[in-house]
């Protein structure tokens, strides 16, 4: 598990009170992740807001996060609406130092297959960076076949799909694993999204988790890796119990992964970095508004519920 | 029908051959509106691709809008996904000369009711400028509840709202726009969308169409939206056959309308300006690709049998 493709990628949020990018509490929510033990950072994730920034701010977050992430590989994401963009923002990524990009097919006017698959060949073209396929149908309402992915996988430099949430029963969510690792060359990775799901997809057999949740905070993520990882040692040879270890860890959970359903993970997780101090308040960019007075209660106790609250 | 929110609007595309946007086309595009006798001109909707540009070059537009529309009113779209983003093209738009703004609640994270509203209020208090509240769920997914629109459109500055498409039938798209009616302001008007079903819009009460076709296309256009008012004229005249004139109109576009729906209207009404020779070939921003030869060789044999060709 060597490379920024497999295990634990955290996903930073790119803190912006009153509409301005701030830097020292990005560069020390990056530190803190850098000696938590995680696998990768991706910084301008869904999580980072990377959508909502100016190409300038976005290059500026690309080097703050290399600068303070000692040494830990840093993926950026580099989605935008128009492909030239795209390869600025890549470009200004691999002069940051990046190890890879994730990008997503972000929409305005719905694309096709052709347009998306065009975009993918146009920026692995263009870039000497390896590439993560962004599946997130939620903020970029394209929706990935199975045998785009299979295309899209095999241009050269596509190093991980990074797919959405996985059918809940476990033989369903194989099943899905095997049906598009059949379509996909052996050296492209895949990682699930939907922090609540997670455990469950690891087990199912994905090589990597791209999280929200282990962006503020590491620890309970790296827990779950860790138990889901002992479950899949190479050549069969997995400890028992240790998927109903990664299972249970999540379980324990699961009043985070409710609010992430009733708020959406990003709103919750901007509270929760609030709530711990890592943040400023009202870090999200307007027009998002941060949650309500009431709802950050139920954030805090839940924290407090989980002795997750520092 | 004196005010810009009222009769026929004409969005015109923002030819970017080359990814460089083509000044002069865009300019003999307006000029050509402005000869059409349309009510106004919408410059950067989403037929004027306004989400893939960047600050300058919509501010360049505006300028180009404003300055080749000789007196008719031009309106200018401001969406963007952050707020600051859109109090900034919003200026520009005013700098410019604009006589309105059209505004989407453009979106990558989902947004609430109150991010929306909330955005509306920012806009309305910070730009002179009258919004037009566009309503395009194909494109920002957001879906605007009845009720929404009545607290929106009750901030001053509010002065149309671009609705999508009503329901096939008549009374029950005459019942939708009572509906509406019944929670804004009288001085709010509604602009229908989705250029095929315009003329049973108009016929069922609307004061405006919102349209891809007249930007390209005015004359078919005006033909539908004269024979729509003819059949609603004050105090009930209205003229016997003219809303049968308007549906006419209307069915015999037909062709053209299925196109749409087919391809999108974007990529169509793009491929016809390509075809009739107002715009150089491949004018959307990638990734949007244009259509292929075999699609182009159907929006031309369509052309040719609407006499549309020249």
């Amino acid at each position: 598990m060597t490379s920024p493709f497999t295990g634990l990628s955290a996903f930073p949020l790119t803190p912006l009170p009153s509409d301005h990018l701030d830097e020292p509490a990005f560069a020390r929510l990056v530190r803190r992740l850098a000696g938590s033990g995680v696998d990768s950072i991706t910084a301008l994730g869904s999580t980072g807001s990377y959508a909502y920034l100016t190409a300038e701010e976005r290059a500026r977050v690309a080097r703050l996060a290399v600068e303070n992430a000692d040494g830990t590989p840093v993926l950026v994401g580099v989605g935008a609406l128009r492909t030239s963009h795209v390869l600025r923002h890549a470009d200004d990524a691999a002069a940051a130092g990046a190890a890879g990009l994730l990008l997503a097919p972000v929409s305005y006017q719905p694309l096709t297959d052709h347009d998306v698959l065009e975009l993918f060949r146009t920026v692995t073209e263009h870039s000497g960076l390896p590439v993560v396929v962004y599946d997130n149908p939620g903020t970029t309402h394209f929706r990935f076949s199975t045998e785009l992915y299979g295309r899209i996988a095999e241009l050269p430099g596509i190093a991980s799909i990074k797919i959405p949430p996985l059918p809940a029963d476990a033989a369903e969510a194989r099943a899905r694993v095997e049906e598009i690792r059949a379509v996909i060359p052996e050296h492209v990775t895949l990682g699930i999204s939907g922090d609540g799901s997670a455990a469950a997809g690891l087990t199912a057999g994905c090589d990597a988790w791209y999280s929200v949740l282990a962006g503020t905070l590491p620890e309970p993520a790296l827990r779950i890796l860790r138990a889901a990882q002992r479950g899949r040692l190479a050549d069969g040879e997995a400890e028992d119990g240790a998927a109903e270890d990664a299972a249970a860890e999540s379980k324990r959970l699961e009043p985070l992964w409710k609010l992430f359903a009733e708020f959406g993970s990003l709103r919750v997780i901007a509270a929760v970095a609030e709530e711990l101090g890592l943040v400023p308040h009202r870090c999200l960019p307007l027009p998002l508004q941060g949650l309500t007075e009431e709802q950050r209660t139920r954030v805090a106790d839940t924290l407090d519920i989980l002795g997750l609250d520092g």
